[in-house]
């Protein structure tokens, strides 16, 4: 990879997610050579990827070039690569770019989606858990709601937009929310020949609450600002299987969609070449002592949604969210300095900020580790978390400014489809095109 | 398509540009139906593409919803749908999503890239008359970057960073102009390890003047801010071949180059059904008289780029830029009416506004008909045209604060490879990935 050996020890970061960059921040300027590779040349704000989906804000705003963050840190080096394997016998990183020797390696590849290993099902369903696939996502509501206005077949036309979100945790539940706001104030103006009160947005959830993770209240509250804006919600409801055309469950409920959007499950973006002892749990995830250090070596550390730390209060890991990985990022930069200079570590405690979920306008529940509130004030206070979580003062301009103006006008601009995207499993209308 | 008839004549117009878009919007809630048809589902603002190109704006600035433009027009129906071929005989266009019948058509489906017949230029150089080819020009140009950093063959290198530019007209212009600016001030700061000052960006023009159509003045100032800013021009050079190595011209200058991007030459995007005497020059733009009506036709009209109207001030035609597509768009509402009720209609008279371009920051040309500046002035008169040109009060918004934030910063933030583009002639590094 073109990286000259300096006198210091080099640090490999796969990964420029929330862990990754928190960590790559805090090494900036200390006596170790730093190299982070990422897949993308872009720090990816996770959290909207639902506002891009729906067509509120545009990719580059949620995006922030990994380059930018890293421009002024001395013997500090961007790679845009894929890893494939470690060789963690010759302390190196396989990668689609070449071979790299570390001193030490950081694991932050974050998580991907799960299918629990059903094959039909990934390949008919959608993702979002990157910006290409928020982007193919946008594309394909607004290809169905064009289709839907040429067919004569009262079915197919129904199954256009029927819209299955399966998963009732925070992703699934935003991104029903904003497609039930899309339903109400912009989809009948947009097409005013299409009887768009048929649209259904089917949102549905394996346990027996959404929001698992959040306070009862929390779920609960969610739960009626949903059903007041028209989602329908279906508990205790596990998808079998998706043919592309029909939503099979573990009920006798099935649902005729041509758009199931996957957000049920998550597991450990793993690369291959550690023990099959530092792999736990069923999701896949990289098994760490407290230090965030893997299982069974020295010299290579986990963090992030990757991460799994068994503590007393979190016998199955961290939740998998940004302020886990923020934490362990900064704190592992601290750790690794003090392990070079063979000072004692400190280890990693979760500081719970709580979790929070939007809705709609006017409507977010907010779980403090003491308190809950829902509303109007709770969907202020997400936006400006989100707001002054997002890495870039460019973005945070325009963002606000797009939320100003969505709020304002009850409307989303982004209705753009600018890649069309091309279901594998049927033929698509639109013309293959540069 | 799924369109009921109404009492109204039907007028179908095909291209949602700035012809089509202007004629639509004066046709709004008279005694006609309009069906508008395009093959975006977003009217794109083309003078602003190159600045996509070189991340300085997000596509969704310069994109906006049809839809959301003739949102609450009466009797208006908007398809997203490419159309094949006009069956003049039988009064309608024939369109990948079906058949529809008009009582008018109007054509305006603007131009392309024209190659003059060179398919391996075609295959091999990139174009820019649209937001995805835009996007791909961006993704490749960090692309290049991002290999030039992982290779040793110096001539691979300098390959890279070797940005080959064909046709001075303002497209070329522009976008040189913006190539050099991230030359100087983001590039060295992105890739601190890679000497930058190799980059090269070459601009080769055929005539004996850039600009070719502005004043002698503008093009004379235009080419001293380019090569202040370090591009290298090449005038009366035609270029005879690209195999994706290296670029040929007719004298004995060549390039070894991994990116051509073509803005030689365009044509009239023609549909076919059109007789062959309608079909003029070596440009294959559609022959139409002073009331933009098609040639041997009386119910089938041609504006915009497309459209050929020989005048004694325009032997050759309007210019093929916004104005005369505007101006023809407008008028021809007010004529499509006449015509209906046997009103005498009133031929299109250019109103020349002018041109301009700009090269750089501070740093434009402005040719009124009477009076040409250059410079810092000029420079802010460009922004706030263009700026109002905009469709959409939140474009205009975040292009503003953009323009603002970039050059407060002398920054670019859309430096992101959200698509990877791969060229179809060699091996690309970059993953295939969702």
């Amino acid at each position: 990879m073109n990286i000259p050996r300096s006198s210091f020890p080099r640090i490999v970061i796969i990964g420029g997610g929330f862990a990754g960059i928190a960590l790559a921040k805090k090494l900036r300027n200390k006596n170790v050579q730093v190299v982070l590779l990422d897949k993308h040349n872009y720090h990816t704000f996770q959290p909207l990827l639902y506002q891009v989906a729906t067509g509120g804000l545009e990719a580059g705003s949620i995006a922030y070039p990994i380059r930018k963050v890293v421009q002024e840190y001395e013997n500090f080096y961007f790679r845009l690569a894929q890893v494939k394997e470690i060789d963690t016998e010759h302390k190196k990183v396989i990668a689609d770019i070449g071979d790299l020797y570390y001193d030490y390696l950081v694991i932050a590849t974050g998580s991907k989606t799960n299918y629990f290993g059903n094959k039909e099902i990934e390949k008919n369903s959608m993702a979002m858990k990157t910006i290409p696939q928020s982007l193919n996502i946008r594309s394909l509501i607004l290809e169905n709601f064009e289709q839907a206005l040429l067919t004569n077949d009262i079915n197919e036309r129904l199954s256009l937009m029927n819209f299955v979100i399966v998963g009732g945790g925070p992703t699934g539940v935003e991104l029903a929310g904003a497609l039930a706001e899309m339903k109400k104030a912009i989809l009948p103006k947009d097409y005013p020949d299409l009887d768009v009160r048929k649209m259904e947005i089917n949102l549905i959830q394996g346990s027996n609450k959404i929001l698992d993770a959040m306070s009862a209240k929390a779920s609960q509250k969610a739960e009626d600002f949903l059903r007041g804006l028209g989602v329908s919600i279906w508990k205790n409801v596990k998808v079998t299987n998706y043919d592309g055309k029909t939503v099979t469950t573990s009920s006798d409920l099935i649902f005729e969609s041509a758009t199931v959007i996957w957000t049920a499950g998550v597991k450990g973006a793993v690369i291959k070449g550690l023990h099959a002892e530092s792999l736990v749990d069923r999701i896949e995830r990289i098994k760490v002592d407290e230090f965030n250090q893997v299982h069974g070596y020295e010299d290579i550390f986990a963090i992030g949604d990757i991460a799994m730390m068994e503590t007393e209060k979190y016998p199955m890991g961290h939740p998998m969210m940004a302020q886990p990985a923020l934490q362990q990022g900064a704190l592992l930069a601290d750790n690794l300095i003090k392990k070079i200079q063979n000072q004692k570590r400190k280890p990693f405690l979760y500081r719970d900020k709580g979790a929070m979920a939007t809705i709609g306008r006017n409507k977010a529940v907010v779980d403090l580790p003491k308190w809950h509130f829902n509303g109007v004030f709770a969907w202020f206070v997400w936006m400006f978390v989100h707001l002054f979580s997002l890495i870039g003062f460019k973005n945070k301009a325009v963002v606000f400014m797009n939320w100003v103006y969505n709020y304002i006008r009850f409307d989303r601009e982004g209705r753009l489809i600018i890649r069309p995207y091309k279901k594998k499993s049927s033929q698509s209308f639109i013309p293959d095109e540069m």
